[in-house]
């Protein structure tokens, strides 16, 4: 008789954003003549620029002669994408990665769940909190998190390191020691970043515990302030403990393309055995390629036309982001966020909790948030808006915040 | 001090087609004169259907206006696709399958590979040998396969399904109760199918026993003859033990478009737990949905003109099978598939072992096949050949054979 994976059973609840999207949902049927206005999924509103949408149709007709088609990717992704990240995304930053660190997928998502499952089940990870609840979600299925605990919403073998205003939401070194540390900076969901000199502090760190930093890096097209690292690699070390994860997502808007890549440098060790051949196992055994449409659209993402279209698409969701702040703070919320990242994190008023202030938001605002609790337990009492919407939805929604 | 997941290092070799490519890519840089055919791995080579090619031209417009533009999908897939997938693939053939029991994936190799998260590390399964790599391997790295006997080629908690010319390669049911059964057919390697009757012994077994069948139906679009069941679902009691798994590579030239889907029966469950809600939770979590413009290029699959045209693009796969089946009989070799399936399965000569055939082949006629015993150790002194290159290149390669 068969039996299922009892991890699964672990998880509290369902995905948080699944869990908002019912919400909503609910609310429109009960209220059709409402127009509610969503800012609360990290989704991108803005049309793909026109050099990817060009890059796309000279790829479905290549895909349409025989002389011309593609058939199964190779198995790291096709050379012509690998050699445009590595070159634009690391050698121009003066990070040295090479063109066969990279793993090209259909997603940071999907490589930030599937990355765990490289190392043992023994690890212990270290998250920040709050935080991206695919870490530790992937985790619990695994088995690696140990007992949850209902009245603080933690898992027993799981490390939190709480990320707070005391902080500026970056966290301190954990007092235990774990195996795997989630790091992801710019921030979701605070929008917070680190500095160069900060994020060193946890190079070394990892080198000198024998730790492995899986660094989500997919929000740094917005980086704005000087002495933000673009990618872990800016620090010395860092190819001796680092995986870090990128996405096209949120630079370019593939939200709903999927593209995305994973950095594993061949100097990332276990004894003899290098995690780049574990992730290329895995990537060869249970994946099969990213669409060549999709990897010739991300090829246009490094065009000089393309840096030019989306350095324009990210100031415009940067300018939503200043919206969203200013008009918070006009209405006397305290925020962060927002400056390095399209994520504005307030903390809510009234001490109210997270999911009253989602309801009161959803019922008297129609608009629709993120309550910070979603993403751990420090980050009750807090509330995220993202700028990926439109700027007259933006502009809209905090007419209505400052009304209320 | 972070280890990393041991079942990986059991793992003997690399996954079989890695090798093939870097066996072939040695010779021809040795050989740059020898002109190569390729009919090893099973990639398709003719160009999308003009169907196809249109509706990916209309999405990509889609996606360059902000009216249109489509971010996230839906968790399951989007609605246009689940729902043509019930009408045509299930209602049509008298299966009871509702859309949202459908989910829209990025590919059958990957559902293949991931399926067996949401069961117990415990549970035993069952393969037929040979056998699809992908089963057993991701098998092994979750820790499920036991010890591996290097001269047996077998592991120690695996229960092999012998198809061999005595039993026409259809299994026997196996005399060790197993928890999870993968079946495919038409069967890649063998290209041998499996009647209604026969079908139903299984689930008829798998329900009495508690067992699941995973089935990997990805090739149902080269049947043709009568009796030889499209899904298992055509089955009575298939509801309450089958998975099914299914492409879009084979049936409309996909390998590099990249989009699959995957059926769990709602009435599939272990005690209360059901298996649809487990797998939604995977999905939701670490997975993020196929391209919107790919999902719409599936669609026009299920166009009146999307069937016209892949019914002739199959029918020119069939032919390029009868050429290798009827060379190969002429040649005096023995051969089995090539009627329901694109893949003809040849007994080597001289008692060469299937890797010494390889080399033969590769060397003396620059012809590139699959060794059978690279799916199993009952694969030994076996070996595929696709029809799913060129007719030109096919009649080539049979010419060359033919010589040898």
């Amino acid at each position: 008789m068969f039996k299922v994976n009892d991890n699964y059973l672990k998880l509290p609840g369902s995905y948080l954003f699944s869990t908002i999207g019912k919400k909503v949902k609910a609310y429109q049927e009960a209220h059709p003549d409402k127009e509610i206005i969503r800012l609360g999924i990290g989704d991108v509103t803005q049309p793909l620029a026109p050099v990817i949408i060009q890059a796309l149709h000279k790829a479905v007709d290549e895909m349409g002669d025989a002389a011309t088609f593609h058939g199964y990717a190779p198995d790291l992704g096709y050379e012509f994408l690998r050699n445009a990240i590595a070159k634009n995304d690391y050698a121009d930053r003066g990070c040295q990665i090479g063109a066969d660190e990279i793993f090209v997928s259909d997603g940071a998502k999907c490589d930030s769940g599937n990355i765990q499952e490289i190392f043992s089940v023994d690890n212990k990870i270290a998250v920040c909190d709050p935080v991206y609840p695919v870490y530790v979600d992937t985790n619990v299925m695994a088995g690696r998190t140990g007992v949850y605990d209902p009245s603080s919403e933690t898992w027993s073998d799981v490390i939190y390191m709480p990320c707070t205003a005391e902080n500026d939401f970056v966290p301190e070194l954990p007092k235990e020691t774990p195996d795997l540390i989630y790091l992801c900076f710019p921030n979701n969901p605070t929008g917070s970043a680190i500095t160069k000199e900060q994020l060193q502090v946890w190079v070394d760190y990892a080198n000198k515990v024998g730790a492995v930093i899986i660094y989500d890096a997919a929000y740094e097209a917005y980086i704005s302030e000087e002495n933000v690292p673009h990618s872990i690699y800016e620090c010395q070390g860092a190819r001796t403990c680092a995986i870090e994860l990128r996405s096209f997502s949120k630079n370019a808007g593939f939200t709903g393309t999927r593209l995305g890549f994973t950095v594993v440098p061949k100097d990332l060790k276990s004894g003899e055995v290098s995690l780049h051949s574990l992730w290329a196992r895995r990537h060869g055994t249970k994946y099969n390629g990213a669409p060549y449409i999709v990897q010739k659209a991300g090829e246009a993402v490094y065009s000089p036309e393309g840096k030019e279209q989306l350095r324009n698409q990210v100031a415009y969701y940067m300018n939503n982001a200043r919206v969203i702040k200013e008009g918070l703070q006009e209405a006397g919320y305290t925020v962060a966020g927002g400056v390095n990242a399209p994520y504005i994190w307030l903390k809510t008023p009234d001490k109210m909790t997270s999911w009253e202030f989602f309801d009161f938001l959803l019922e008297k605002g129609n608009v629709v948030g993120t309550p910070g609790s979603g993403f751990g337990p420090s980050g009750e009492g807090y509330f995220r808006l993202t700028a990926f919407g439109s700027y007259e939805n933006t502009v809209a929604a905090l007419e209505r915040i400052k009304k209320l």
